[in-house]
């Protein structure tokens, strides 16, 4: 058996503490995977005391996780301190400079400067791996980067972000509202106290930037993502999807279009009997269409310890037994500029909901307006009467482009009878 | 870039005919991923006449496929030519022999052979690869041999026969009996003239088989198996199942007991909400349950010419990378010999449905038989009456032994009333 490979983790926050303990707990059967054994002999984070339940002892202890990266006895550094910038970042680079391959679980870093590390891990002649990335339970870096290499890809899609799925999960079934929902979310631990990354949609984002660069081998553009969250997704709207036959989900979908590639990552009615639709709570789940090989889709835990920790010591092993791959799958000068679709010229169906004036005229009104962009209508419900009070309207409609659906919407917004801003959910077909 | 990958390609049917049409379609594209071009130098097929809509040009024919094996010209021999001994076998060892590395779509061959052709593949110093093998749309292999290495597996199991989920699935959509979906599946080109391996679970053992060995780390077993196909699978008890809130699926489950390891293809009973439930038609489907990653689903197209050849050439471009890893995760020596669980000690629900006389005592006569053997029912059901005539009457049971419950089935048969041999089909929970 050859000589141990030498690991540093930087921060010790749940994932790299469980990586920690596995990597020792597992050392017997790691070492037979990878042909010799995997050993931690570094360790970094912010509180030496805190205690975490770890046996650090044989283990060095760095005050500067910065030291780490040009450690001689380190061969590879995990990055599990996080952030698009500051230290995460030159821990990376600083160790790839140094001649170390990095594993990090770092979304935000990878989508912000995914093109510019790749290029440096090839410089730097090492590897850069990231499936704790993208839904650590759910090895999709590997089935895109390694798995699908003949297919050409014209979708790949998702619910990326676990904290907005039990929330829409949670709202459906019990009919409360989002911001209950969030509170409770935030007590049992599945939403951060701050939960902007996630409900705004900017967690799903940074995941889905990197799925569309290995899925169409292009540079990661995350600016290039249309990014929308689910905080205006309301009870109500919730109710009617159900009673329209689809379910809300927050989706990430990144698409080959004959404009170029579109990313895009906001709250889709999906039909309820779509896969993606069976998908509920904390679960993530990526589909990926291929040419040759069809519809593929991966379930699993997307965060949380266990699963975040496992596809780190994935990655670990790969490196271990010399199995390395361009970051995102061919080398850095071969991805492409994106041509980005243009948002407006997106087509498809849409769910609309006003609160309108119960009086005649205004859904004469409303469909004057929609007629005069070219929306046809599907179907409209208006559940109940009260006149001369607020009663919800909602409606969808067939195919349209989302400047004409804008424009109907904004003219719908003027109406004297319309009370509150028009909620919008796109349908998506899957 | 470095120089050519020389592939041979034994076996042009579907899927060797697909593989060569793909690797030359999208040969820059893999060659930026492989880092290298990726060429077929020779082929073999029984009939060089047949019209197969490939352009061979530039291709050698060899007539006889083990010539593949021991050519200067060629570094990768794929084996698309089936079976579990014969030329197949000798093409892998021969191959393997002249350092050349294997890619196989062969399960019956890994199945019946896996532990001794990975032990050649480790003295012939080369990759044995056949992500193929099991559910070719979907990547399994890499993702139990690679992604969820430091995960202690209790248990993987799935939908490993697309013919038998599609006759499953279409029995219960219209109601007919299995004879005359077979028919109509054979006529689609769903189902073998001979559908033997399908039907009777023999594939899905293979597939099986292999996935345990992986899971769990333990020598390929074929014979530790326990299989049983669909072929008594009646409309009647498809409509039962419904009733119940199930479905009927052709499983197959390795899982870990304090016993040893289990490993069983049969009919299941599976809760309708059950995300395996939902996998319909020739779709497959692998559910594995570790540790440190909870559940994970993977599904995709099992077979077919696209797929599997994208199976293949995920294989081939891993070699040409010079990714590598042991054949079923570990080296050949690590391997444990299976402890294999006895089957009368297995515990689970039974659903059964009797054809009796309908008069009175017969149902005391079959309860006071369950009782006799600590057989707890959980449901009864007796559709329509029909004094002394045959009517069905279906029962599920609370957990029980495999043993107690074949020795009730046993003596019940024997009852006069009852008049066909009992119908039995294991709940399984999953």
């Amino acid at each position: 058996m050859s000589e141990a490979l030498r690991v540093a983790v930087a921060g010790l926050g749940t994932v790299g503490a469980e990586t920690v303990r596995l990597l020792a707990k597992r050392r017997e059967v790691i070492a037979s995977h990878a042909g010799r054994p995997v050993d931690v002999v570094a360790v970094s984070a912010r509180s030496r005391g805190k205690d975490r339940g770890l046996d650090l002892s044989g283990i060095d202890w760095a005050d500067d996780p910065l030291s780490l990266a040009t450690r001689d006895d380190v061969d590879v550094v995990c990055e599990l301190i996080g952030g698009s910038d500051g230290v995460a970042k030159t821990l990376v680079e600083t160790a790839m400079a140094a001649g170390k391959s990095v594993v990090t679980a770092n979304k935000a870093l990878l989508a912000h400067h995914g093109s510019d590390l790749a290029r440096k891990a090839e410089a730097g002649g090492v590897t850069l791996a990231y499936e704790a990335a993208v839904a650590g339970g759910i090895p999709i870096i590997r089935a895109l980067r390694e798995g699908l290499v003949v297919n050409e890809v014209s979708r790949v899609y998702g619910i990326l972000n676990g904290t907005c799925n039990y929330i829409l999960t949670a709202m459906r079934e019990s009919g409360r509202a989002f911001d209950d929902v969030l509170a409770e979310a935030q007590e049992l631990g599945y939403a951060e106290a701050d939960p902007t990354f996630d409900v705004d949609g900017i967690d799903a984002a940074h995941k889905l930037a990197l799925l569309s660069a290995l899925a169409f081998g292009h540079a990661v553009d995350f600016k290039a993502v249309h990014t929308e969250g689910i905080r205006s997704i309301s009870a109500l709207d919730i109710a009617y999807a159900e009673e329209f036959g689809y379910r809300i989900k927050l989706l990430g979908i990144a698409e080959r279009t004959p404009e170029g590639i579109r990313q895009r990552v906001h709250p889709c009615m999906v039909a309820k009997a779509a896969p993606i639709a069976q998908v509920e709570g904390v679960f993530n789940a990526v589909m990926a269409e291929g040419d040759a090989v069809g519809t593929t889709l991966h379930y699993g835990r997307g965060a949380g310890a266990g699963p975040t920790a496992s596809a780190v010591i994935g990655d670990v092993v790969d490196i271990a037994s010399g199995r390395g791959a361009p970051v995102f799958g061919v080398p850095a000068e071969r991805l492409s500029t994106s041509r980005e679709a243009p948002w407006e010229s997106m087509r498809g169906g849409y769910y609309v909901r006003l609160m309108v004036i119960d009086r005649p005229g205004v859904l004469a009104d409303v469909t004057a307006i929609m007629r005069d962009q070219n929306v046809s209508m599907e179907s409209m419900v208006q559940r109940g009467r009260d006149p001369h009070e607020k009663v919800p309207v909602a409606l969808t409609t067939h195919e349209v482009d989302e400047a004409s659906m804008r424009k109907a919407l904004a003219d719908i917004a003027k109406l004297d009878a319309v009370q509150e801003p028009p909620a919008m959910i796109r349908i998506v077909d899957l």
